[in-house]
């Protein structure tokens, strides 16, 4: 895309033009008061996440393509952990002096690409002023069967998908310098941060075909997704350290991989409750999805680990060593 | 309400206590990774706006109450735009050090506030640090039909609702370090832009019997926004200045009143064309909503302005005299 002026009403018809388009279910997009869109099949879901330099990214640090994709897909990843099918999106965006044109098409071509990709259409906007970069993001989505974070019984199994702790481990090798491309070997933790992908696909076949009970996304780390998805479940949990799907390259790099894994955020992979009976079901999608079986759900509040030499002790909840603070 | 602590999840168990409730459509608000709502009759309408601190609005002059409320209303006047009805709202909130407890209860008292008038429910938001005040709305609406801005035709009427200029000369005002109170007389003006009040009652009206051709709201200034509807619908358009609904007060502390009144924004009335055939049925809520015949959509790309003597001349597009810059 090409954008003349960052003036706000140069930018919007840009944008508007950039992503015009012919959608299903958009009446009217961009470019009016409000978007019109068709009715949910099945519910309605609504969700919304705010980006914000310096707390959430870095601009010398996220490249702006890999950032505008990230930004729309780290709210997909809410949908995907309700079973729910990403529809429509809307674009808040707020954007500092020294923010060139070429940073914003970058962001923008990354964004639409994402959008392409889960085959959402942005619907509207807002473009502003600000002191910090900030961006909004919403969707809307739908799902006939949604799976709530509430649904976990004793005696449900959990799985995770995908590898836990890369991202953070990504953004350890960036705080200290490193960049795609600085060592091949190293780029797919550089990417689980900079780049990471919705796990949609997976969401909606857990929830159409009913095998989950209780599904969130690991934006915040294992340990305090896990006790979100306990806490509305009045249930808790058992976790196998063992078990844990941590990538040899992690174990290689990471003297501690075990506490990035437990305690590491921004993976945006599914964690999830299901019922023993649905495991061999589960387990014929886990080549495809990286499915691993974790541990279970317990009665009672507390979510303990089991290590290596099956001593079992408490889970501590850390969040993810946030950047900003 | 009462909030205990601004660290992000003591703040958002706050938010989730206050703004639960049982709603109407709403089968999982705030917590879960996105919102479960009911679909939209008719068709979905989607809105999103940021406001940001010392852009849109300063704290030293903004009551953190009727912040709250405005953020809401703003939002809601594009779903009144539209001819629609809001249902749910999401709130993205970013927020810098140095804004205190009471300051992020009074904003959220007022949003509160905003919510319940007009019958619309929060269903989801997110919390952020940041470095200056940081507000995403989000409404989802619905309506069984819809009034766009590209509907206007050459012959329709322009009405007005309410009054123009009052904002700008508030705006005025309080940058010369008037407060409501400080001036009885001058009140109105400054709460025309500290408390916007959206005319969803007027949109729903105008929608559902079919008797606006377009319409958009008067948040940029009439000059705009009345460009904004002739550009969609391919017309032009003629104003008379003489018509233009400019309350005493303003005609009294203003030297040129009509300058405001003209290219004033954040008014958030709505600014509707009708076909001439429904004047009287237009007239005939007048009273209710306090409307305003100001002239007449004509072929062409011109907007006229005629001014007190007969005089017509082109009509200048004038934002708003914008504080951030």
């Amino acid at each position: 895309m090409k954008i003349r002026s960052l003036r706000e009403r140069g930018l919007v018809s840009a944008l508007r033009q950039e992503f015009r388009g012919s959608w299903g279910g958009v009446f009217v997009g961009i470019g009016d008061d409000a978007a019109v869109v068709r009715k949910a099949r099945g519910r309605g879901l609504l969700t919304t996440d705010l980006l914000i330099e310096d707390v959430h990214f870095k601009t010398a640090i996220h490249p702006p393509f890999l950032l505008g994709r990230k930004a729309l897909n780290v709210n997909l990843s809410d949908i995907a952990a309700m079973g729910g099918r990403p529809l429509f999106a809307l674009l808040g965006l707020g954007l500092r002096s020294g923010v060139g044109k070429r940073w914003v098409e970058e962001f923008c071509v990354g964004f639409k690409k994402a959008l392409a990709e889960a085959g959402v259409a942005l619907v509207g906007g807002d473009i502003s002023a600000a002191k910090k970069i900030c961006l909004a993001v919403t969707i809307f989505g739908e799902s006939e069967h949604v799976v709530l974070r509430s649904g976990a019984r004793p005696g449900d199994l959990i799985f995770v998908s995908g590898r836990l702790g890369e991202a953070a481990a990504g953004w350890r090798l960036l705080r200290k310098g490193y960049r795609l491309g600085t060592s091949k070997r190293l780029d797919p933790l550089l990417k689980a941060f900079l780049d990471p992908r919705p796990q949609i696909a997976l969401g909606r076949v857990l929830a159409r075909r009913r095998l989950a009970s209780a599904m969130i996304d690991t934006s915040d780390g294992l340990s305090v997704d896990l006790h979100h998805l306990c806490e509305e479940s009045g249930t808790g949990a058992v976790v196998e350290l063992a078990a844990l799907p941590i990538s040899p390259l992690l174990r290689r790099i990471e003297n501690n991989p075990f506490a990035l894994a437990l305690h590491g955020g921004e993976d945006y992979q599914l964690l999830f409750a299901a019922p023993a009976a649905n495991r061999s079901k589960i387990m014929r999608l886990a080549p495809k999805f990286g499915l691993t079986e974790i541990g279970r759900v317990v009665k009672g509040k507390r979510i303990q680990i089991i290590d290596g030499r099956g001593r079992k002790k408490l889970l501590p909840i850390k969040g993810y060593e946030h950047f900003a603070s």
